[in-house]
């Protein structure tokens, strides 16, 4: 089915808070983001999982990487039951001043009335 | 919603269809392992769309990587609506003779009457 836009701009928004969080190296902004119970699935590392897990996370790659600004794109959002699943695309700014084209699929769950990203797994387009 | 064990039983059976796809080179199995709209989202290259071009990509990089054998584990598998999310390991023995470790995120979705895959992005853990 496809996804009210309502709830588009709600996922939108969300996304939005990431790249603040990059951008302000502002790690609890990630409350508002992932949920209580997701789990990310970065390359070159093991699965995390918990919100405490994903910040720690989060921490040590945007600092390490130098990361200096992240956008992302909705390629393509089905709703499916009660969640959301998106196919989207990240260009990140990175420290040596390349910049790395990701791509990505997060399921997306309503939580304490927002959309946040309960499964979370990329990759890199090179 | 935990999914139920016939539906886990059709997965791993489909799981067991790649295996032998990489195992005999027989990519016209892709068939019943895929969707007719199925995407890929390998690491090192753009998203891959449709059963052909999925063919053409595993072709191509079974080939390449001189991938010898495959074992699929499911880690853990949610029902959602009609479809099931599944978050899965991989061990992959390459011709160097090295194994290389694989995590997944699987959308599936049922086609035909067979569980497939609908959506398929991975990276390496190392």
């Amino acid at each position: 089915m496809s996804v009210p836009e309502t709830v588009l701009a709600a996922m939108r928004q969300t996304n939005d808070l990431f790249s603040d969080v990059v951008g302000r190296r502002d790690f609890d902004g990630l409350d508002r983001v992932y949920t209580r119970n997701a789990r990310v699935l970065p390359p070159g590392a093991e699965m995390v999982e918990g919100r405490q897990q994903i910040k720690a996370f989060w921490r040590g790659a945007i600092v390490g990487l130098g990361l200096k600004s992240v956008k992302l794109t909705i390629v393509d959002a089905e709703a499916v039951g009660d969640r959301v699943f998106e196919i989207g695309r990240a260009e990140l700014l990175v420290g040596s001043g390349d910049t790395v084209t990701v791509k990505y699929v997060v399921q997306w769950k309503q939580e304490d009335g927002h959309w946040k990203w309960h499964v979370d797994i990329w990759n890199m387009n090179q």
